[in-house]
């Protein structure tokens, strides 16, 4: 590469009149370097353009300052926004980040060897499942790892969720608060905690309001646009008295929804409710008006990367488990009803 | 970390009888091993668990196996779907990725510093202006980047776009073959070659045909929904007659052109027709149907990548520029007319 790079902590020592060893305590931003010589050593960094190799200093220091971080679908718009706040809260803290796609080939399997190999402090996973055997033996080996958005039970690691049990059950509530009798659910992936929890407290809500929740009601979504397009079909289309309001577990595929309801001609929110969850960009667009809750993403992003930082520190304290409450954006997709 | 880590090349090389320069001709996948010393060497490796850090192996091969790619907003989902071309490619060669966002904090001054810190092989710019004084630099020092999507004029570097230009005249002959008099142009940033290379096809393809672009009919989108959205409005509140066919410079503004019709009541297509460039995957979504300019981003990314990879090898050959065609996708947001 440049000449800058044929520069070595010699050549520095040599023009400031010091040892090789005073100048790396400067790098190393040592208090025990006298002022006077400080300014000698950072005069020669200055002139020679010597910048110490990143990688040869991660060998002596053995910390790399990048996290590692495990994400699904980048295509799926609430990852991106996960990931900027991500990088926002990195950066803050003077930290780089490296990117694993997990739905492709060898993601979480590569992202936990870079732990160990040394390319990493630690791992952020976002999309994790409780078939994730390279999360399983990433925590048995006390590597640093947290989860942000999904939870893996019985894994004892830091975890940060929202509350997405109790957001769903009080979306039922709304729902018979608004008049509604029957409902629909468009559910999402079994492996994704996310899924299986906004389902879990929507029944649940349904069940207390005493709401009708038909099994030809629910149809799995797959948390995309497509999905959920085909979902809404498919609930519609079963000759049952169809449902007056659904909740979909994901904006993606509440979208979707709304856009089968388009092109079956069925007024929203006149003649069906439709209800999301995560607050993507889109969802409040014109087309749309999504009525969704909302993630505190940058809480939750910044609460899981303080517990990751904790963890590098101090590999053996017990995981911790937070949740943050989601919020309701009631928008066009259901009637002037306050949630 | 795990017991594995403590394990040597030196126990490897003893469990295996040969010694610890054998142990790394197999690691490196040298040629000069025999095969039966090889297995025995795999063998125990296999037994032992050891790894070789590959911290170190960088510092021996001076090569990281990973490259930077520096975005500007991931939240804008062109980027996504770049990123993950990206990916698949990047991973079909056996390299990682690292993400730098050059819109917040020093991105692309901390991705042109990894390459000279040895953390990064080579850097793809994904959204490079004219202003990068970062990219400059490392153009100067013969560092190995390649411009993918927006390129840099005068720079002497490896360069991968799309017929930014001869599309969007096409998209001015094709209002005029709609039977089209009157258009409109929502612009982009300024600095973004994209933007810029798109509006001047359009204006040229505008005058070759015999339209009409009046100044007024020109506003600025700046790539965003936001941005569009607030763009046409202008556009049509400027009290000459108003366009009746309006080029967006890319996908998101022209969802937003597309929501500030329908909240003006304005029909599209019979009243407007308004067309995108990208194709990002929400253009094709029943609510838009945007008829938009598709770039072969697959193709795009693997042209990218090959450069890059022969850039690091040969870091002195002249900068090559690549263009390729983009196809328009007529939707239901402009009338049946062919392309």
């Amino acid at each position: 590469m440049g000449a800058a790079s044929m520069v070595t902590s010699r050549d520095v020592a040599r023009l400031a009149g010091v040892s090789q060893a005073t100048v790396s305590r400067v790098l190393r931003g040592s208090g025990k370097v006298a002022p006077p010589t400080r300014a000698k050593v950072q005069a020669a960094l200055g002139v020679t353009g010597y910048r110490p190799h990143a990688v040869a200093r991660a060998m002596r220091t053995r910390r790399t300052g990048t996290i590692g971080v495990v994400v699904e679908r980048v295509t799926n718009p609430f990852y991106p926004e996960l990931l900027d706040a991500l990088g926002v809260e990195l950066e803050r803290r003077g930290l780089r980040m490296i990117l694993w796609d997990s739905a492709r080939g060898p993601g979480e399997r590569a992202a936990v060897d870079a732990i160990e190999q040394r390319l990493v402090d630690g791992i952020v996973f976002t999309t994790a499942t409780a078939e994730s055997s390279a999360l399983r033996k990433a925590v048995e080996r006390s590597s640093p790892v947290v989860l942000v958005n999904r939870v893996v039970e019985g894994l004892d690691c830091d975890q940060v969720e929202s509350e997405n049990e109790a957001t769903s059950e009080a979306i039922a509530r709304y729902f018979a608060k608004g008049g509604h009798r029957r409902v629909g659910l468009v559910s999402g992936p079994r492996a994704a905690s996310t899924a299986q929890r906004r389902s879990l407290g929507f029944t649940r809500g349904v069940k207390e309001a005493g709401l009708r929740l038909a099994v030809e009601h629910i149809a799995d979504g797959g948390f995309s646009h497509a999905g959920g397009h085909g979902a809404l079909r498919r609930i519609l289309a079963t000759g049952r008295r169809a449902p007056t309001a659904v909740f979909c577990v994901n904006d993606l595929s509440a979208l979707g929804a709304l856009d089968a309801a388009r092109a079956l001609d069925v007024s929203v929110p006149d003649d069906l409710w439709v209800v999301g969850y995560d607050d993507i960009d889109t969802a409040s667009w014109e087309a749309y008006q999504l009525t969704t809750a909302c993630q505190p993403v940058p809480e939750m992003v910044h609460a899981a990367v303080d517990l990751l930082i904790e963890r590098i520190e101090s590999p053996a304290r017990p995981g911790v488990h937070q949740r943050f409450p989601s919020d309701v954006i009631v928008r066009r997709s259901t009637a002037h009803v306050p949630f």
